[in-house]
């Protein structure tokens, strides 16, 4: 019989869960709220509930669990680290070890958005290369590294954090404490609030129709819409994060020279209107070596990135990643 | 009886050459001009001669050669791809198979700062740590990675060319066609400009007593001797190339998250006037988690870290870098 393994993301509102076999075809699905306030044993508990509702709706036992995480975690020992986005204290909880006498089965921890690099390399456009480096846009920008077929985690498992590469010194303020990150630059709430601008200002008369002049209903997705419909004002709010994502893609493509840089998290769904620009400020702006080699893509995998790349954990256990 | 190697640095203006063991120990030492505008092979022969002298020197045959490149090479294939700063055509040529049947032994080609990298991972600070990036700060700004031991070349062996990380959008015109590379701002001649720029502006006004106000004499070091007196305004432009390598660096750290970074090169012998400065600015720039335990150092190897590289190459040859 297949075995099945389950793929845990676990988010500061929701956890989500799959069920799936090794090659990523998924035979169950559910979600449940975190209600992270409760703390971490009591949040563990829910996983493990989660994972043997998962186990009864397939009619199968689970052969290992993988769960993308909100933070930094201590990869090797399965020990949580720092969740700077949930409201009580997860230091050093031994989450994996928890969850294995729970289960009884091995249990892999990982920061989210490098089990989401994970599942790109495994069932994404990674399959067919070696080295890649995921971008994930959303509400923040997180990253991951695929270096010759491994994961990039570096000592704290923190390796990786590509949306807080400095891009403008000086820059806007970001979460992080540092100044000028891609994060504050590209990120969704970047993009919505330079689109809102232009709005307030006159300059996006598309935009003004579409959310009918409220600022709160400005999305990535409004703003992209927008600016397909020929919108200059949303367009120049996309053009200016692409301009900032475009060095940071740059300067990674500088470092480690992948053959693949992919896109993944919701901005990532405006599709060509990233790609494009993209596509061709990547040779100007690394002009030591064209990179003709270097592809950009959008995630195959999009909202699934994550439980997916978590399969892919709980497949291959820490150790092999 | 211990074998020997040749380790090669080929330079515009010079062919540096050092006889040595693996243990980098070096028995004999040479330097011939290039000659560069007799053309490839020319210089190949040149390289041939300069090995056979050395080996002469010391009564001793050559086990293998290592030849740092300044420039892209096939480093598996041992052909030269693209040197910018060698007034002939360098494309294609099959070096390592030529010097190979003049030599009658093995001989390895890599670029000259990947090799330097090789050289602080095997003789210098780097001979403790598995993962480490290396600047070289210089008349252009190079640089290398080493992860979990081993070179990162990538396809064209052009990685870690961490010189041309974009550090300020739309910033000063770079050599390679980019602007607001980290070389356009904090290389020798970055330094430089804005030292003389302070001292003919008046602000400099211990660099004017150091140089007699005479703009050909203001260097690194002479800029490095005002700020050691005093002089704010040599100081101010060090200050200035500081801040711009703590982007670059802090990047790297964000990126690969190395336990080591060494500066290398002519400018990094301003010691602790960067290293203090930049020690204490990477915690700053890198807020997702305080690398305490990122390393800064200056090489121990100096201007030999090029050829002892290149005796390393010789000894571990292309495939084992």
């Amino acid at each position: 019989m297949t075995k099945l393994y389950a793929g845990i993301d676990l988010g500061g509102t929701t956890i989500g869960g799959v069920l799936g076999d090794a090659d990523g075809k998924i035979v169950a699905e559910a979600n449940i709220p975190t209600e992270s306030y409760a703390g971490p044993m009591a949040v563990l508990e829910r996983i493990a509930a989660l994972v043997q509702q998962l186990s009864a709706k397939a009619n199968a036992s689970v052969a290992g669990v993988g769960i993308g995480c909100p933070g930094l975690v201590d990869v090797q020992r399965g020990i949580t680290r720092f969740f700077p986005n949930l409201p009580t204290q997860w230091r050093d909880v031994p989450a994996a070890e928890v969850l294995t006498q729970r289960l009884n089965c091995p249990v892999s921890l990982l920061n989210d958005v490098r089990t989401a690099t994970l599942g790109e390399l495994v069932f994404g456009h990674g399959r067919s290369v070696q080295t890649l480096a995921f971008f994930s846009l959303g509400t923040g920008v997180g990253g991951g590294l695929v270096i010759d077929g491994r994961l990039r985690l570096g000592p704290l498992g923190a390796a990786g954090e590509l949306g807080h590469q400095t891009i403008v010194p000086n820059g806007p303020l970001c979460g992080c404490g540092n100044r000028g990150c891609l994060e504050a630059l590209a990120s969704g709430p970047a993009i919505t609030a330079e689109g809102t601008r232009l709005m307030l200002a006159g300059q996006a008369p598309e935009l003004h129709k579409i959310v009918g002049g409220n600022p709160a209903l400005v999305t990535t997705r409004t703003i992209a819409e927008a600016a397909r419909a020929g919108d200059t004002g949303a367009q120049e709010a996309i053009n200016r994060a692409v301009e900032y994502l475009g060095i940071g893609i740059a300067n990674v493509v500088t470092c480690i020279h992948p053959q693949l840089i992919v896109l993944g998290g919701g901005v990532a769904e405006m599709g060509d209107l990233l790609l494009v620009p993209l596509r061709k400020s990547l040779p100007q702006r690394v002009g030591m070596f064209p990179p003709s080699d270097v592809c950009i893509e959008q995630s195959l995998l999009g909202v699934r990135a994550g439980s997916l790349g978590a399969i892919a954990l709980a497949v291959r256990g820490t150790s092999n990643i």
